[in-house]
């Protein structure tokens, strides 16, 4: 194993290059009769494509989506469902430079230690094209979870210094601005950031906050499956990802127990919490409040500026990166985290199905 | 699957509750012929064993393992390992008054969510005692490591505002001091953090911090199963983590690239890093340099002072817990970051080993 | 991993040697809320044990199960279910012989290739022993299942050139006769045919049946986990099963296409079949009849007369297998035969449960 | 999961159904630096396509490959290769028909009882073409395992009641004749037995035999992993295969330990066996001697007699099957049986590296 799959019950393994004829997904485990069209899948793609702003790439992809398998008559049918997304403008140009030097930050010594050699062709498989897979899948176990009345929602938090007044959240503005801020006021102060960033030939990293709201209480399992545990191998399994929080996150380190305990209270619509410290997850299991989690993202790696590193004969050499990169990796990478804690909670769903024999019994006696 | 089992190579399975008559773990898939005494295993139970310190609660146990499978005339036979550490301080006490509520913090709420009733004793399996497995096993595969030439090093950062000086680093200290800090005077002033926090009630949290060394570059898969999300869902699936950091993590959403890459450069030993931000991790394969993660604790939930809460019945009501707690859990997780790291860290070792046809066939021409 | 896991969802790990402290297994994923007594297990342990009859070994076994966690006040908690059985009548004896050498249609030379050395005593992991584990667990999956209507029911069908007469099925004398049949007449002519082969100082082989009634139609997945493959691989991993067969078996090959369908008609309780060549399952699903499977048994290789072989050394030598053994391994393998079913059964029923978004969403609206 | 995939390490995953746009499988574990080209695979996929013969489906696939990804400079890169294979020939036709009742002896009624509804062109998933991914994967196995000198060879033992004679046993006849039966003579009689067949609008079964040569001893894992176990759980996998033997298989049951145990002896090669009783597995672990196993197919279920049955709306109903279709599975299923095996195996060799820690170490310290 290459480590490709992710989830036991819900699936996906995918595949793929940057420069290679396509990349793709396999789901394995998506139930029989959900409504399912290329258009549901297209729609997440689009997200993570650049768009056509000052902080984007200008590599010109439309990574279009064609169901393979595993759909008929515009629905699932229990089967694999194979996703394809071809690679139209990958020119692997002049690569032989870089198929020469380890560049800083990225995996290109790693792979080599690990494999002998490596498809230095924008990154391979490496390149953050690997998660179109994972947008493609995630889009599916989306629909899934909102058919079962549950949202994810991801947005970028912070990109540099520059941080979202939670005061005036502004939903529309995620699909909107060119930072995924829900606040159109530090989208702009972001922007001038990352111009300045640029200007420097340099990049700028930032912050994911993801909410995920409708789950009941009793998803995640106890030990090691913990759904906090599950989420955060999800996020954690995104390249340029270096952290993670939950709830309250770091925070809880220097908190006191009765300000970090949520205390219960029960009225006529069932039992609550007061205050959300645990982002919505006790002893690993979902208490049916909002869940929430933060992912911190490394600076783009891929920098103009002159840098040290070694080549592949063992020589020490200064090298400048040439082509174009974005300046900062969070906004293509807020549907990346949305469509994994989507797979993440889809796997743990199903997972949970055969937790008590009452509920194993009805399921078969009817 | 109630996800107890952690690792598809090396594969531990714990099992246990707090006032069950014993807990233990079954390890499949540890090699044959290396050499294992109770002893090996005892060392590190005792770490995680309450001290007689101010800060430990009294239950007095001996946690003294038994090896029931799997080792003939000390040494590993390839089988599966069984450990049995049998509870015998447990009393059971009156626990009819936690069986009828929901404890803040805790895991009563979400497991009668989950399951419908739960085993109320002491928490029953989501009590600390828990990780009784994972340290008897992660001690196995800490040896495992030790014989690759691999260590790893956790200890306490901090308790509550009061944070270790790097400056002062004396690794004797860490299983020495009660709060398992590697700074003396840091140790003394916690200590002092937390008698207050008692007087008051209350509780404190903290970070562990975690070094792994030796480790060569290659380890960890690029998708899914990268070193840094193994990490993390081994870490985060410890009860009470709420956040997980690789290298400078969260202050990497802060930094520029130029700040953020490491520079590398070659010598006569080979290929290395000028700098370490990325914590021994390039796209999510080790890169031969120090690995370097933190857990962030959150504060023991069981406070003195009163709590609001509701009962199995639905009222809501004021509670005030008994018994006696500690007042911070990070000294005796601490050996349970550094198993878990151990398990996680063997896992993906295995896994390499089929990375490369030349290594397969050199293994098979043996 | 050394393979001692069976299941994704029920999921089993076995544990323990044949002259160790003792024996056991723990079960990951058994549903909260199932009653649950030592009994429920002893009953399916007693099965396996030698009975005081002349072709069974005199060791004495007690085989006492203990329930070491994940039972609560006579119900399943949700969490694991470790068992455990201690060895109490293990003598080491002198089994330098057996160190040094290598006895044919046994793993001793298979074991010492793979690992370097073995646990030599009594056979260590390789064992008949090691079926105490699959036997524990089975019963507890044989209870989840009676409780969904489904039964299953093995037995001896031939030893030897001796099988039952299907017109004498008496379902009594499965558990009432020393070789498991459900024919009194042949049981009597199996024991002296099996008296013959002792006096020969042989042993013989035979045939163990399974039928297993009220599956609902629709368990078992498209492909790999076929219901049919899940059988197949549960049963043959059960030491001496040299063949397996579902339905007809082997007769399909010399059938023609004509014969061998088996024709659907409806009536007012549903839709059935004609006849059952195919034993229950059409494309690796259950189709609602009843499922019949055959295991084929070696005959003991534990035999007394004289045998080549070589020893450690590399020596060819003679040799002469001393101690008592059992002149046929099937009656003693028809309840593992069983349990194996019941295992594989309830994983693949589990599995179902999120097979189409109807269930799910039923499910969880509940 | 829809049981998609198989093998932990060499883990393949295959989609796609009879008349979707194509059909593929992903292979993830696949070491780097393998040699591999489409023809590497083609040449495999060639032997299951329908030959230009009296007994072949006139459907014209080409059937041919594309490799999409894990392949670059002609060598494996050790992540996931995607291979697909577009459908070409196929005509939606007028399924209508299979869509509103259930074929005798096919997976219609038992989709339907799973799923709620089916993709009823061609069979859907349920169709033979569904082994195109494990043909097209396991070619790649089998290119490992030569490089290993592994070696499988499958091949028809019989059709109805024509069996090759092993004394004329003439390897090049398997992909000669038109039943892959390596004997002219047999296959020359089998195909007259055929034409009787069809005449009589019925279909044959028939047994496919493998012989694998090369197996060092010591693959397998003593308890639910044995070589047996994989390998009938691998080809039992197969649509139409009822049984499954190991080396004598059935024949065991009626033998005595005498008979049945081979003797050890060694000479200056080693140690071997005098007779191959076991197929080459003993405990569940390879020997060193060649491994033996055979697959009985049920005859093809599609005939044109007419046949009784249900429709969907419950009535019962007699068809008459139109179309063209095989009038036996086997010489098409040979290759088949030949790649399950190669799956099997190297999953189990892959899983064998890390039985020792001499082993483990001599790997790390290089």
């Amino acid at each position: 194993m290459s480590g490709s799959t992710f989830g036991k019950h819900f699936s996906v393994t995918t595949w793929g290059e940057s420069h290679g004829p396509a990349l793709g997904v396999v789901i394995d485990g998506c139930p029989a009769g959900l409504s399912l069209h290329e258009e549901d899948i297209q729609m997440y793609l689009n997200r993570r494509k650049p768009g056509a702003t000052s902080i984007s790439t200008p590599r010109k992809e439309s990574d279009l989506v064609q169901i393979l398998s595993g759909v008929f008559e515009g629905r699932t049918t229990g089967t694999p469902i194979s996703l394809m997304i071809p690679n139209t403008s990958q020119k692997s140009g002049d690569y032989s430079e870089i198929a020469s030097y380890y560049r800083p930050g990225h995996a290109d010594y790693t792979f080599d230690q690990k494999y002998g050699f490596r498809d230095y062709r924008g990154g391979g498989r490496s390149s953050g094209r690997e998660t179109i897979g994972r947008v493609a899948s995630g889009a599916i176990a989306a629909k899934i979870l909102k058919e079962l009345g549950i949202e994810i929602c991801a947005y970028t938090k912070s990109i540099g210094p520059v941080s979202i007044n939670p005061a005036c959240f502004d939903r529309t503005a995620i699909t909107e601005t060119a930072t995924c801020m829900p606040d159109r006021s530090a989208d702009q102060k972001a922007l001038l950031y990352l111009q300045e960033c640029m200007q420097n030939k340099d990049s700028a990293g930032g912050v994911i906050e993801c909410r995920i709201t409708g789950v009941p209480a009793g998803i995640g399992e106890p030990v090691f499956d913990k759904l906090s545990a599950k989420l955060s191998a999800a996020v954690m399994s995104i390249g340029a990802v270096k952290a993670f929080e939950i709830g309250d996150g770091i925070a809880v380190a220097a908190a006191r127990g009765s300000e970090n305990n949520d205390a219960f209270y029960a009225d006529k619509t069932g039992i609550h919490k007061k205050t959300n410290h645990a982002g919505g997850i006790l002893g690993g299991i979902s208490d049916g409040s909002e869940i929430l989690l933060r992912a911190y993202i490394k600076p783009t790696p891929s920098i103009f500026s002159e840098q040290e590193t070694v080549n592949r004969d063992g020589e020490n050499i200064s090298i400048q990166i040439k082509g174009r990169h974005d300046p900062v990796i969070v906004p293509r990478a807020v549907v990346v985290v949305e469509c994994m804690c989507a797979l993440a909670l889809v796997d743990l769903l199903f997972f949970n199905m055969n937790a008590s024999m009452d509920k194993i019994q009805s399921f078969y006696q009817k």
